[in-house]
């Protein structure tokens, strides 16, 4: 028996290969991908249960309130969620969050997982983690190695040492890690039986990394080690020093301690894994029927074969008419049709969409923040409408805009707003007229969402028109809402 | 020189085959498929200048305002706007528009043109009309014939008479109207030399059409002519009697009259045209690129060939890679991806969308009325938002309602409001409550376009919650806004 693991969920990635569904205000590890709960909320109850401490979240400052609603959302509760001020790749939020923990317990072991992949069988999961535990306790850098289905050249490999089995179910000699292959080398790997998947997947204690730094790579340590001490707790969330992160190079943990370490170890897994890579990997995984067609709610496809149709809202219907090997996602505002086999090339597209500065590119419609959400139901050159959701207990910061007014339509629940000092309860069919330059401020004392419809006018309409005077979240001057 | 020729707009159809630009509530004909104008708005002014008369238009009432607001917009007034009760298919329709014609002028020419065909080279097409106008003046029927361009099965064909030339710029003597042919059948026929397209495209004198429905179909003129004897006049449309056009068979013209005419000329056409029959179609008549792709705005295409990629909306952003004869429409509400040989099927997705009960099938989010327009914005249980767009000098029916009140916000122009009695300009930035049961109007009193934002709350919210008092476009209790 060990002692609790901590979960540590890597969530700093930004991925545009699932665009339009994934983009970088809004990336793939917090998308309903493959059910009904998030990759990231999916990866958090994986790892949650008898054998497992309170996970440790490593994110962006952008992505902080959306992963503490969704942990909220499955009932589950942090350890820690670790705001890096920029990211860094995998080494550095790795090596924060061992410090992090071995502050108060050196040899508690961590499990650290990228929140952005598919194991479909949490149990075959949870049964491997506690067979290579025994094995990081004591002392060893345990990787997980997934078993190929192909020749894949976009994941990196681990060779096993002599006399290593890949399908054993107890951590192996490790002989290397091998960078990615060319195609004629994966095959070659694939077909030797000898070489697994780095998945990037990880268990070892908190000290046994960090010794595994001080020997491999001090200069990562040091400022690592200063923006740790010197990090400041904000609501809850632990916010790495940004002058010491400024610091901190950029690079993976396999290039900075795997390759280099010694006490290195396998565990072989062979129960099934995706990183969700891109389309045709989302259609695989997503269970295709005896036509080879993936179809969501909303879409409608005759003739169809090999074929993933995915309408992301309800609010549009999608027709596929005799489609072989086609992706299509429809969201609100973005459409992707891509041959299966040229799906991984959306982020030429993504680029593409950039350069023309279509907002698509990067950002969705809803905009998620500490109260809440909101979504720009119409926008034209002098007024602005938009549907504003407010949690329970939640509230906006008191603000003033100097360039427009706003009106307010409470359509579901009860509303406490401030206006100029003067509060009042405004309810269901009740509306209220913030004027240009009134310090206001909106908040939900009930117990169920609030509502409102709110219409903008005014001559600029930009979300950095905003002055703040109290913010219950610590947000600055012309930050966003 | 002629007299004037009275172009006969054709613009009952209501077809899905452009789905989901072309919907029942607002059919291809007034869709923009090919540059800035509708395809109605392309064949008014095609035939609009020195040569013609204000055009007759033949409409369903619901399309009534959709044919005023596009003639105006292109600085158009209409002869006549007549209205059928129902759709009779075409033989009726010309009758009517003849008989109406007779009563001032017997002599007159009509052509009679469908208003969803693209027919690029004007000049042509005029100078073939001219061209064909002494025979019409001698009493013909004279018919369009297409020089085929492949053995399509979709269209009726014309056999020229012995010696006459299918390449000829002058009325040629006819032999006889051919029903759609099999694949065989039409290859032979193009090939033959001796066979044109039938395009449903006429010209003749109103007598000589009503005379040839007195010899051939007096069953269809009796009722028909009745119709119009005691058509009703209302806001400038002419209303053929509901309870006479109850009698008028469904009937095609060519079935009705052309197969049994004596006195038929055809008149050979071989300068461009299409029907736009399907998405295929509208990909050709686009001008595909040196790749065979056609790209609209919003429309982004890596590693395409023969793809037609077309965003609706500035609001949709639509991403093709990797396709191959391929079509994909994006609209606000609606996708379709269909290879370019499927797309003609797009008919029964329409009828599987229909039979779910999605809207998409048959309606746009964009409704038109006498007034100016509406869309809706967000739909929740127990509320709406819409955009109301009213045209200056326009009014929308003083009227209640039992279930819902409404929040109006100008946000362009100014709105004269009326409720319970009380008038009041409403200007930008203002807002105005109108309780549930109030009576109330709204007009656009101004030279500008007034635009509004409406919040509706309430327990049921559907268009059919109104009591109306006084319409100036005389609608009726319960019929839509």
């Amino acid at each position: 028996m060990t002692g609790l693991i901590y979960p540590l969920l890597l969530c700093g990635g930004s991925g545009t290969r699932l665009w339009p569904l994934s983009r970088k205000s809004f990336p793939k590890q917090f998308a309903r991908i493959t059910g009904d709960d998030s990759l990231f909320q999916q990866a958090a109850k994986r790892l949650s249960g008898a054998d497992f401490a309170a996970p440790i979240v490593v994110t962006g400052n952008d992505f902080r309130f959306i992963v503490t609603e969704q942990l909220a959302a499955c009932e589950l509760a942090p350890s820690a969620i670790v705001i890096e001020p920029e990211g860094r790749n995998t080494a550095p939020a790795v090596l924060a969050a061992a410090l992090g923990l071995a502050q108060h317990d050196p040899l508690a072991l961590m499990l650290v997982a990228p929140s952005d992949h598919v194991i479909p069988d949490q149990e075959a999961f949870r049964a491997a983690v506690q067979a290579a535990a025994p094995r990081a306790q004591a002392g060893y850098l345990v990787t997980f190695g997934i078993m190929p289905t192909r020749a894949e050249t976009g994941y990196g490999y681990l060779e096993l040492a002599e006399g290593a089995q890949s399908t054993a179910t107890t951590p192996q000699a490790l002989k290397r890690f091998v960078e990615k292959p060319d195609a004629a080398r994966a095959a070659e790997m694939v077909a030797s039986g000898t070489y697994l998947w780095n998945a990037g997947i990880f268990l070892f204690t908190a000290q046994a990394l960090i010794e595994a730094f001080a020997t491999h790579a001090p200069d990562i340590l040091a400022p690592v080690r200063a923006s740790v001490t010197q990090a400041r707790r904000d609501l809850g969330f632990t916010r790495l020093d940004p002058a010491h992160w400024a610091d901190v190079p950029d690079i993976s943990i396999d290039y900075a301690i795997m390759e280099k370490a010694s006490h290195l170890a396998v565990m072989p897994y062979s129960a099934g894994w995706s990183d969700l890579g891109g389309w045709e990997a989302v259609w695989q995984e997503s269970g295709p029927d005896a036509s080879g067609n993936v179809i969501s709610d909303h879409a409608t496809a005759l003739d169809c074969t090999g074929t993933l149709l995915r309408s992301e809202t309800d609010r549009v219907e999608l027709v596929g008419i005799g489609l072989e090997d086609i992706v299509a996602i429809a969201t609100g505002d973005a459409v992707l049709v891509a041959h299966k086999s040229k799906a991984q090339d959306v982020k030429d597209a993504v680029a593409a969409l950039k350069a023309r500065g279509a907002l698509q590119a990067t950002q969705f419609p809803t905009d998620h923040r500490p109260w809440g959400w909101f979504e720009s139901l119409a926008m034209g050159t002098r007024f602005q409408v938009k549907r504003i959701h407010v949690h329970p207990g939640a509230a906006l910061s008191l603000q003033s805009h100097h360039h427009r007014s706003e009106h307010w339509i409470v359509v579901e629940g009860t509303a406490k707003v401030t206006i100029d000092g003067q509060v009042q309860l405004v309810t269901e069919n009740q509306s209220v007229y913030v004027p240009l330059g009134a310090v206001h401020r909106m908040e939900n004392p009930g117990k169920v969402p609030m509502v409102l419809i709110e219409v903008q006018t005014g001559s600029y309409l930009g979300e950095d028109d905003i002055i703040r005077y109290e913010d219950i979240y610590a947000r600055g001057q012309g930050a966003k809402g």
